[in-house]
């Protein structure tokens, strides 16, 4: 089966008339340069027709972040973990935390997750160890690796984790996949409703939510690639729109798709040139984010003093 | 402009007669699970045609190079060097050699040639301080940055090199775009007319060529991407060849170009997830063939020694 | 406290009289170019006075390690293969093994451990899914991360792997500190003891063993770090011995103490500068070693194929 | 012959009564949290004695530097900044400048050339082809690898590059060896003499300077290592203070240097375990500081947004 996964809620409505579909709320604004779109999915009716669980979805988005603008990368990170403070459970803000970065280190476009871990400020040994009357909330940090790369569900390692350290909250970093060029290394997404099996550019086998988990799980995540199946799909429905044939022609579409898996390319991935550069450039924006959400006590520099 | 390029002469033929074309002469046969394509321009007018300056194109492929097989990747390290050792002047086997490894270190798909040079065993100071009477021949190599990077034109950087060190031979490493996916970490493509402007994932703006340098200059390089816009296009024709419709749609086709370049898509590329595995295995082969071309009187564990 | 330490259990011998320690016996041979010494130690007695626990402890040793030597490192890969198959349960050869890589992956002398894991062959998550019926033992890898990159104690996380994963053996893979500067890249150490506290250039605060596991414990390690503290000490003890002084001076060694503390010099560490070089190669190695001897019935063509 | 060097003027005195040296100035004031210190060399003798050539050296030094305090690296930074600039030729503001980055990428502790490179605002191909009429200076920047992996005197190269660009001044960043230990990590020091042979971790072969190159050469660097040899005379120097005994025991030193260099710890390096974050960190430094001064039209958000 070929993949054309978007892992955006934003972009499950594209072409969609929004105010139409109940049980789905969107609103959009903009601020310092950055557009947020959020998306509320309130029933499993939409939720299926979406192909997205219910929960809050909440996008920011800026083209001049690909051209590194530094101004637009202090706006996302500042509302980044606003947004995030905002889901955190708001019973004691010293309960433990323990964040995730999901994906394969090896491989750049997939490698967001572990980049996110080596900027996260750990604090829970420090907590435990150094200075048990101190401010600061106990937050542990860990990239679990990949299926392929350990032989163990990423899932089952989270879990154990859990189990071990009963954290008030888990947040998850991933790669994600887009439908749309123009949102790869633009667009964040955060949301309440946990990861999902199939999403991810590692495409993961078991869902990780508050259910399974047993505390909420916030995910955050950056499109870092089309699959290039998408693409070819998109040509081919830009193609027909083109001739102004709006029939669905499935079967053309599945002798296509024969087609494009019988060269390999159902495996491979759209990405921009810089991908080594975006990735890292997110992964700070996002390690930033993350950080002075979960340490509000802490100035910038305090933070930067105790990464090492 | 979109760029739909190939750097594969064999892949200028995909789809055409090759026997009527008067001026190049293709072969092509097998051994050790390696297929070898010969393909030899020799008038200029076939070279026009065919976008590729006169000269003789080797390729080397085998599926089972994207599957780490060992006996293919030593049998590809075999060819490689004795093909290599052809084409290196005959006169003098001591004769200084000037390895080139072209693209950026900082974008994987680009990064092949510096990776080369990594594993290039350098001996022309060991020569020169050290042994001035054993058998080695003197090698340099240099990974010199792509313009955006050194703001230097790669080519005066070359040309300033080959004044300094008046080498017999430039062997430069060049990571390639190709149109089947098939192809990609999957051949090596050997030739003797240089580098063009406008090949390589990073795209050259000038040519190193025998003329341009006075040294032969031979290219070796593997293709780690497909254009973006070339995948696009391909469905394009692809949709139109099911339609029974062969005619030229000029018009559609820049239609969806227009299209595509307000996307972003125009700057993308198509490359497998494993990109980074990939081109670090096909470092180790292409350095390992022309580690043997250029001292043929060390043995394989003697080279490896040397190397630190 | 100043850090004096060796890993390496020969190196608790160093300028002692071997046959006069009772409940010690060591033995010491030579093949292939390669030196193996074997200490046993078989009483709690002589455990204190060495200040290593009872156990069996090889010693794989070649000064051509660091040169590369092609032959010594295929050499020393297969006798690590043998040696450790004789350490593996024997009742089942297709009980799970897990192999958990210790230490830092981003400081380059304590990331042997996660550069081994990067090249084992995993195949627990090919028997669950693809090939219940193969022969292949099933392998996790992983590298959980130090305290103070994770927040949680290593121990802890291996403790839950292990309760999840049930393997028949845990094999873990470290860093070492030596005291003799020869021996760094120059020296494999094999060992049925499992971790203990203070071991590995990390420092580990928490024993790892059969105990504490509930399953057989197998260490591996080289030494790539002279604690700079051991240095100073050396230089010492050999202006002591020079002049002809053999009292202890224990004033004046720990007034030394106090003068390297006020420098960070008790916080630096000593390695070759090429370093980099020598944990890629070890880990190179170490895997090899534990590929064959976990998977016994693949030939090394097989094993290379199925890494990605 | 052992190596006992540091490359830092500041500490060619230590020990001395400065004051008594004449042909030597030295100035030490702070700010910002920056201790600077200016050692000014002046006539031939002075430069004999304390075996630097005569010019002007510049100390920046924090010990939160170590700590990655972010106010203390902006105040660096700026410092650095304004005192390279001041270094800068006056005549024309637009004149074009080459940053060359010493030392070897692959070895950590010899990799800050390299890195400030990957950081270093590149202009001069923008001048050329898109701004010709813009206000920034024309900057080049290359790190052309060391003898022992290019097989070509870096010298060599860089001359090769000069007569190529005709840079109005030259500025090559260097990681350097020093004496004490609390000044890895913590010091940066910036020359108008160029760079001498045997400077720097990998030891350069030749000169670097004014008079060789045609333009004014401008080195910056920072100590990351001590050499292994420096820290056990160290050690013997001191235990010979504490035995109240200050004769030269040339004899015993020299049986130490042999004892040691059988040992292979002449060639090893005394190092922090942090040493990557170290180079990544001081990498940043020096190249906002040289962003900065050769660009003073830029603001600090127009020379990110231009990196890429």
């Amino acid at each position: 089966m070929l993949n054309y996964r978007t892992d955006l809620a934003m972009e499950a409505f594209d072409g969609e008339n929004q105010d139409d579909l109940p049980g789905v709320d969107v609103h959009r604004w903009e601020t310092g340069g950055v557009t947020l779109t959020e998306v509320v999915i309130s029933d499993a009716c939409a939720a299926d027709a979406l192909g997205k669980p219910a929960g809050r979805y909440l996008t920011l988005e800026s083209p001049l972040l690909r051209r590194r603008d530094p101004d637009v990368r202090r706006a996302m990170a500042g509302l980044l973990a606003e947004e995030l403070a905002r889901l955190l459970p708001e019973e004691d803000p010293r309960a433990c935390a323990l964040v995730i970065g999901l994906g394969n280190r090896q491989i750049t476009p997939d490698s967001l997750g572990p980049c996110v871990i080596d900027r996260t400020l750990v604090t829970r040994h420090l907590n435990d160890h150094l200075f048990p009357l101190s401010d600061m909330r106990p937050v542990s940090a860990i990239a679990p690796g990949v299926l392929g790369v350990t032989g163990i569900e990423t899932m089952d390692i989270v879990e154990s984790l859990v189990r071990l350290l009963s954290p008030a909250a888990v947040i998850c970093i991933d790669s994600l996949a887009a439908r749309d060029s123009r949102r790869i290394g633009a667009t964040l997404q955060l949301t309440d409703t946990g990861i999902q099996p199939g999403a991810g550019v590692g495409n993961h086998r078991r869902a990780l939510t508050c259910e399974s988990v047993g505390a909420p799980v916030i995910a955050i995540g950056m499109p870092t690639v089309i699959h290039a199946a998408t693409l070819a799909r998109d040509a081919f429905d830009w193609l027909n729109r083109q001739s102004g044939d709006d029939s669905p022609h499935e079967d053309a579409l599945s002798d296509m798709e024969r087609s494009l898996l019988a060269t390999d390319l159902g495996d491979m991935i759209v990405t921009p040139r810089e991908i080594d550069a975006l990735v890292q450039d997110a992964a700070g924006i996002i390690a930033a984010g993350i950080n002075r959400a979960l340490q509000p006590e802490l100035t910038e520099a305090e933070i930067a003093a105790m990464m090492d």
